[in-house]
């Protein structure tokens, strides 16, 4: 037997065809003119991606390691950063960053709700001196499902005219939801390979703002794998500073091609429709989702509570044995409370009318009441209104 | 025209089919069972590789990544440390432990020279105290195709009872050369993905002996992504502590399965006879290799000095234009001096004859005086006698 997995956890995606077959091309020389012609390609397609004209870095690491090299390139230790704790992946940026000696202001927010403005309006207007250097802020959480808006974050610095730098964790946006690197003039975006790029992890990606190189260099966190600056010179000359991983850098292109083709704004608003049929169809279900206000729901994954007597590890079970469906769990905090499903990367109608009618059915036979075609009807009715 | 390609530089090396395969297996859950299940078998099959009983981390990153991993897991700034300057990659040990602040002593040796070990023997019979806290060695030097005596080396360290950490990047070196970890108690064996195990780039793998371990816990050098505790603890329950490489994931078990299968000494045994073959053949065709004491040449990579009036250049594209066989250059000092055959991986007898009749035919193209069949014939003749 062989069955179509739908591997629904918030990252890594479903690997589209064109790319799995991309990852499979033979090696070449990594100081060749194929290798340079390939990563060109990749970052002159990054930067339409990015909506950039600033520098693309690209690593081989996780994204995470994208995160640590954000922090080492532009930071020194005793450096003031603001962080958020609202969910695992925000805390992780800020939990780096005093790793290495940063002096972290933390704002604390409810995981499952959204940074407000004014919270960061608050901890800037204190900074009589401007001695903030950087605002480490997450794009969407993926461990709770919340989309921060961006816009409005960024409005308060600008208005403020605080010059603290702004990083931008897009591991789990960029590709997914809107994000206009250079129309709100981010610093560092940071993003990974396996989320709405499609491809397995492996590469981390930054765009690189004028004003961040010039914190870079005076920068004294130490650092060598990370460094910006081998890693920008090599890559002019269409090389890496160490061995690049160029199955990725295949799929890459696999990959840039077909968002291109797609378009931009199509894939975002594709990203929405399935995510609103999906929280359509999850709320029908009588469930109820972990972020409350619908302005800051994600486009890439809903956080939904677990109903009452029915835990994760069963309801997973059955997703997985009868219908391969795989979803993910809480972290952290929140593990046993939610599950998570993600909907990034190349996900279209039928297979969003399948997940939910899974788990539809798997609700009820774990005792869950519940009218079948009930999910299926509520995303249909939104596929049909759009 | 579809040409097979001869991807002869020091690694990344050809990629076996069932490798290429595996790398475009679809997607699994990085926090499920398979996912548990195929990481349990890599690091099973590696500690049979790494001939070690020691932990094993393994980090999405290239070689470098993990060369940089054993410094800042280890050490503190300020902390004493002996490296070999005697190519490009021993070189770049060094540099790495320069940049997190390690005071370094330099030991300088001619580049196509081993590391001699009374030269290492002056430097730890000097450190009276024991001050040296680890010695970073390089097993095979891929800049200029010398594999270091590590008997002989550890033999010196053991003698006076010093007590450094002997940290060894065997990037080039791990399933091409014997390099019998426990047997020696070297406490960092570092290896990158694209060289013996003739995967693409993107792991670094680590081994860590227990004294390393106690080394880590008192290291002060900072460090988030490379940290070796989290790694071992999410290892430990079959994860990771951020997103891994699963494409490099299934292509690492069908590398170890075919390592596996043929057998380690066999693999061994098969790169010294090609080496063999392929040194013959380059000395019969009149050539110079850099490496002077052939006690020292490298199972994985030739380097070899170009004739007069014959540069890199040309002899690279006519290798390339006419047989699709791609070999390296030198690299930093040897730049414009040398060129580099690798003869790693999955490499047997057609190909090496295939490819020192196409170095033979392509230096006679550009004018070297040669008996066309030499190549072959002293190959060959290498072949017979085994």
């Amino acid at each position: 037997m062989y069955r179509e997995t739908y591997l629904q956890i918030p990252g890594p995606t479903n690997i589209p065809k064109p790319i799995l077959d991309a990852l499979s091309s033979k090696a070449i020389n990594h100081r060749g003119d194929e290798y340079a012609a390939l990563m060109e390609f990749n970052v002159k397609h990054l930067k339409k991606v990015f909506k950039t004209k600033n520098d693309i870095l690209i690593f081989p690491s996780s994204g995470s390691g994208g995160l640590e090299a954000s922090i080492v390139n532009t930071l020194s230790p005793g450096d003031k950063v603001v962080a958020i704790n609202m969910g695992v992946f925000s805390k992780r940026y800020g939990e780096i960053a005093t790793s290495f000696g940063a002096e972290v202001t933390w704002i604390n927010q409810e995981w499952g709700s959204a940074l407000n403005p004014n919270r960061l309006k608050d901890v800037l207007s204190k900074d009589f001196k401007n001695e903030i250097k950087a605002i480490l802020l997450t794009h969407n959480e993926t461990s709770t499902g919340v989309t921060n808006d961006l816009h409005a974050l960024i409005r308060v610095v600008r208005e403020l005219n605080h010059p603290a730098l702004i990083f931008v964790d897009a591991v789990s946006s960029l590709a997914i939801t809107d994000l206009p690197t250079d129309l709100l003039d981010i610093d560092i975006v940071v993003t990974g390979s396996q989320k709405g790029l499609m491809l397995p992890g492996g590469l981390s990606l930054i765009s690189v703002s004028k004003r961040a190189w010039e914190a870079h260099n005076n920068a004294s966190m130490p650092k060598w794998y990370w460094n910006f600056t081998p890693m920008l010179e090599r890559m002019k000359v269409g090389q890496m500073p160490y061995t690049p991983v160029i199955s990725h850098f295949f799929a890459l292109k696999a990959s840039l091609e077909i968002i291109e083709n797609e378009g931009l704004e199509n894939i975002y608003n594709r990203h929405k429709q399935n995510a609103d049929a999906i929280r359509n169809a999850l709320e029908e279900l009588g469930l109820k989702l972990l972020v409350s206000d619908n302005k800051y729901s994600s486009n890439a994954v809903t956080a939904v509570y677990l109903p009452d007597d029915i835990n994760y590890e069963d309801l997973s079970k059955v997703l997985e044995d009868d219908f391969n469906v795989i979803i993910g769990g809480g972290l952290q905090q929140l593990s046993g409370k939610i599950f998570r499903v993600g909907h990034l990367g190349n996900l279209h109608k039928p297979e969003v009318i399948a997940i939910v009618t899974s788990i539809e059915i798997s609700l009820k036979k774990l005792g869950y009441n519940v009218t079948l075609g009930t999910a299926a009807k509520a995303a249909s009715r939104v596929f049909l209104n759009n």
